[in-house]
């Protein structure tokens, strides 16, 4: 390992070695640095990265280290962070040509928790235009020719590449679960509310999470661990006792667990590679581990609601943008707006008012009898072509539920592109999900 | 006061006449019932009362009460509750023609709480049509011509007329202050969240509020100090500790207060004597004690916020009762539901949005100078007639933001019907307010 590049080191392996001392912060900022200079040209992950101001972040980390002071457990290592996480020190352009140049004064939430662990904040990444549809110039690490998936584009192709190995995300549909699915990384999104969404670009109160990328499952712990906790500018969050995401992780599970395999109505546009694959997995980890489970029929509305409540919320958010520059707004974002503006507040509310029976419904899954659920991350491998961001389908009911999910990168598809095996777990039930989710990977890996 | 009749009691009085020997619960229920039967036919305030279950629990405190176990503070008290506050043991029916029969299964969380306190409960008042204009068959206790006001029509007149010391009600716009003042009692609106409405006809997340009714100030802080705590069934409650609501209040405010006489748009229809009594209480204060307030600027338009919010979300709460029984409704509900109904999230948001600065402004209003705003209740007494229940405007803002409010019936019109004087104070200093609001009162009548 001693001589492996520093770029290609786990979070978990290289905070190992800068707290030992076998690694300095500087070094693996470089070694991230150089693998930019090597790999951006074709891969295009960043919109801002000051090589300088993110070394004047490494010295200080080893500086913290030298100086014999208890340090965090990020100290030294670098994360990036979509363009839509607000940070005092570089701009935060949210992807919208009508916040060009735009600096905020304040770090976001996440960011002050990463500082406070010691983290080097790499650059911004690359995220599609206001965390929607509209495309930016991000291209997949496995295949150029093959979108990265979105909204987090950047994030997700940046870890994909070995760029950084910690990046921050955002999801509202599938904005995490599918680039991490299509770039071959780890992909978390914690429970809703659990991580505070405060100087974030608010695109929907209800169904915004915040998203982690990395390129191994302990990094999701550590990473997660940092990140959990109350803020009074997030509202949906709470105080909580600190989830010890990497002690649970470290645990076998009591007993082995049992997966609820859900094809859910998206399964039908599904592509054949796919449903090839899964029809394997569920093989190899035979009846006694995993039931095929139909979801419930009043679920089948689910993206509907997903749709109104998304829609309505944007277009309040997006009120200014769309009445001051909408002709600088792609033609997605402003029909979106226009469909949202057009919402009218019973129906939104009888959407919102369907978010708790579902949850009960899913909370007695998980009562009963199943420690996740088992289904596809996205439809397929990222498509071809740069014009898309692919399908969030697969992804959406568990966001309106404000369930963890998790994407693991454990298939390819037929063109040997990644293909995610998606894990969601119960509500506030986060650190299992991801032992539940170690368990199988050693599972299927073994 | 031996000899005085005892539903002529203050709720203070009689539950400490109780807690003393001097006086049984039995005795102060059935001097209630006498009461009601005297005054119930021109009064007409109660919509269920079973003097047989009155009893039963009043011989129950009793029974505690000779046990030497500790009891609570309204041991052995009776309270009225507004048709819209669920009891497992008496119908519910919320004014509502497709409500009748209604049974609820539990108690709201108010009146477990008035239970856990020792309160008996002695039936349930009249409410407008689910707590929103149509009247109900309520007179004003000190004139049958007139309206008791609205929507907490029976709690305000039965507390008005003695023939309960306390009672809930509820606001959404001016249901509890309004009715307060017409019927010549003191009235209390505590800061939105402080009471758990769990239980109650929910007709706006928003602006709901549970209302108190006495006929003197120290009974608000004794029934308002058995209400406060956090419900899960209300997702505006917050953990908090126990507000101190009669110690405070017997406190003498450190220093003089200071008050905000704010007209505010509303003053323009008020009637002649409402203005002439408030120039003449203004006066009487003197410009150390009162200075004139205008309301700031961009406040103007919180009316139709307010109308925006509760229209909307009262569409939204009432859709099944619109789709399955609109023609069983009135027609100023069944309009109001028509036009909720067409409501647009955007506009409703940006409603929404105006509440956080409304509050900061008014906020730097009560952190600068002033322990309490000064306004009328309503625009002058009781409106003649029965088909309306008089304008609730003088209290639409306060609603919008929260705030406490509190009526005392201090002032008597040219028709010597009774009129309220409205303090509003700061958000959570509900104790304070009522401090204030005594300090005033002996001031005024001393």
């Amino acid at each position: 390992m001693a001589g492996e590049h520093p770029a290609a080191l786990t979070a978990v392996e290289a905070a190992r070695r800068i707290r030992d001392g076998h690694l300095s912060s500087e070094e693996l900022v470089d070694g991230c640095l150089e693998r930019i200079r090597q790999v951006e040209p074709s891969v295009q992950a960043w919109t801002f990265l000051d090589e300088e101001h993110a070394r004047k972040q490494a010295k200080a980390a080893d500086e913290r280290k030298r100086s014999g002071e208890p340090v965090g457990a990020l100290n030294g290592v670098p994360v990036g962070l979509k363009d839509i996480v607000d940070t005092g020190d570089m701009p935060t352009e949210n992807g919208c040509a009508l916040h060009k140049g735009r600096t905020p004064r304040n770090d976001a939430a996440a960011v002050k928790m990463l500082r406070a662990a010691g983290a080097v904040i790499l650059g911004k990444t690359v995220t599609t235009e206001c965390a929607y549809f509209h495309p930016g110039k991000t291209r997949n690490p496995h295949n150029p020719e093959h979108t990265p998936g979105g909204s987090s584009s950047g994030s997700a192709a940046a870890v994909g590449a070995s760029m950084v190995p910690l990046a921050l995300g955002s999801q509202t549909n599938g904005s995490t679960i599918r680039p991490g699915s299509f770039c071959g990384v780890y992909a978390f999104k914690p429970t809703h509310g659990l991580v505070p969404r405060t100087g974030m670009l608010a695109l929907s109160r209800t169904l915004d999470h915040v998203g982690l990328f990395s390129r191994a499952l302990d990094d999701l712990a550590l990473l997660a661990e940092t990140l959990v906790g109350q803020d009074d500018g997030d509202p949906d969050t709470r105080p909580r006792a600190q989830v010890p995401f990497r002690a649970v992780l470290a645990e076998e599970p009591p007993v082995e667990p049992v997966f609820a395999f859900m094809k859910t109505p998206p399964w039908e546009s599904a592509a054949a590679d796919t449903k090839a694959g899964f029809a394997e997995l569920v093989g190899t980890l035979g009846k006694e581990r995993v039931e095929e489970v139909p979801l419930f029929s009043f679920a089948a509305e689910a993206w509907d609601w997903h749709k109104i409540i998304m829609e309505a919320e944007m277009a309040a958010n997006f009120e200014r943008e769309y009445d001051k520059g909408r002709k600088k707004l792609s033609e997605k974002l402003r029909s979106l707006i226009e469909r949202g503006r057009e919402v009218r507040v019973v129906d939104y509310q009888r959407a919102q008012r369907m978010i708790a029976p579902l949850n009960e419904a899913l909370d007695d899954l998980f009562m009963q009898r199943y420690d996740a659920i088992l289904t596809p991350a996205a439809p397929g491998t990222a498509p071809k072509g740069l014009k898309s961001t692919g399908d969030p389908s697969f992804c959406t009911l568990w966001t309106l539920c404000g369930l963890p999910a998790v994407s693991l990168p454990l298939m390819k598809g037929k063109n040997g592109l990644p293909l995610g095996v998606q894990l969601v777990g119960r509500r506030n039930f986060d650190a299992r999900l991801l032992r539940t989710a170690r368990w199988l990977q050693e599972k299927l890996t073994r």
